[in-house]
């Protein structure tokens, strides 16, 4: 997907909502654990109940993986259910991977080829090289982390550089790689008032927000600098949409929160 | 399996070699390709050849990854097939993972519970709550990146900050970690020049080195500074052990290659 009908799908629904699919077997619906695939069901009615309300879905990959190959098998018919049935949304494979060139490589075609994700999360810390071979991949993008929600983030992240900090070192030099127009970075929401700094060096760049809710990030905040004039932001919700309630009425719970959320974005936009 | 018994496998075998299993379809030999799982018989053939030189396997994630399920498949019938025949060997999941500390749990479920390696690599760059998840695990080891071989490496790991360097402010701040005892780091051979300085800051602490063969790394440099009274040392060849032929000999070939690897390390250890 390109930037650019991302963009316009954002228009389209007055929404900048990504929603993390980070399926927990000990918080799903009890009644699902008799179904052959479990979190294959849960994540199919929950992109039933909230596509229209949303622009974008992140299964967080440790979720799957955590299960084996029963995992990916749910993963893989996730994201084929999504690319099959709702083509317009952007689709991120939140992975946080990155290794040396030949490497990086393999994993952008399992992330791009194999499971057909438009997007991948990588981490910066073994640099140039190890990023690269993401960013030649045609209208796929690859989002950097930066500076992210938790509180390590302030064990490296924001750690006095020469010049600068580190994060802002990761966003200076990113900018200068190879395909950099493909390049997406992660800015938690529980940073807000770092935006304004991020996008005196970043101004344009989607950023994936995540860290709205469980984690205690403030939409009004964020939108406040993150926000451009081709909006610019991906801000996610995880558990505080996905687990809205854990009984049979999960998947309309999960429509509500996203509903609210998106009125939020839209009045935003507005 | 504990240090302890790590330390009494590399002295009874005078090796601390660490054989990588990055395999790729295009690179092994074409005869395999009509097996049913080439991957796992490429491993388990280089594994029956080179276990009793070699005390480690580390298979790197990201060549499982790419061929989706039935990578996954091959990455649990060789950690299978290994923890089976050879249980003295120790495993390394190259996985260079880490999130946020409730994800961190699932990563490390993965790849200790559901996999069964004795170890994984790790990401610095998000802090400390992303890698004490992977530290409570008893006789588990968490392989932190500290300067990895690539050239990337420069981008940010040598970064100078205000006490010091990147690097090393990780090698510091991850001392004070809980259970920080189940560390071991990430530096790679072709930055032998570095091994001093790194011993100062973590005088005991397991190297995993890749870097030797392919990427140019030198071994005898890397033990000049790196060896401690315990070893404190594995190093890694990938490429240039199990690719030593690509014909029906591969496997032959890989042992001789090992073979000479281990000659190396027996003579410096004595």
């Amino acid at each position: 997907m390109t930037t650019k009908e991302l963009v316009s799908q954002i228009n389209l629904k007055k929404s900048f909502l990504c929603i993390g699919l980070d399926v927990d077997l000990n918080k799903i619906p009890k009644h699902l654990l008799t179904e052959e695939d479990p979190i294959f069901e849960f994540n199919k009615a929950i992109i039933d109940a909230t596509q229209h309300l949303c622009v974008a879905y992140k299964p967080n990959t440790a979720f799957y993986e955590a299960y084996g190959i029963k995992g990916w098998q749910s993963l893989e018919k996730t994201i084929n259910y999504i690319n099959k049935n709702y083509p317009e949304i952007f689709t991120i494979a939140d992975a946080k991977r990155g290794d040396i060139g030949n490497t990086s490589t393999m994993y952008a075609k399992a992330f791009f080829e194999d499971l057909a994700f438009d997007s991948v999360t990588v981490a910066p810390y073994m640099g140039k090289d190890s990023v690269e071979p993401f960013l030649n991949f045609k209208n796929k993008h690859t989002i950097l982390l930066a500076l992210t929600s938790n509180e390590g983030a302030f064990d490296f992240q924001t750690k006095k550089t020469d010049n600068t900090e580190l994060y802002k070192e990761v966003l200076e030099t990113s900018k200068k790689w190879i395909n950099s127009e493909n390049l997406m970075y992660v800015v938690g929401a529980t940073k807000a008032e770092y935006f304004k700094e991020i996008r005196k060096i970043i101004p344009e760049s989607f950023l994936l927000v995540p860290g709205i809710g469980a984690q205690g990030g403030n939409l009004n905040e964020v939108c406040k600098y993150g926000l451009t004039k081709n909006i610019g932001l991906l801000v996610n919700s995880s558990r505080g949409v996905i687990y809205a309630s854990n009984n049979k009425d999960f998947a309309s719970a999960a429509r509500q929160k996203a509903k609210e959320l998106q009125l939020q974005m839209e009045s935003i936009l507005n």
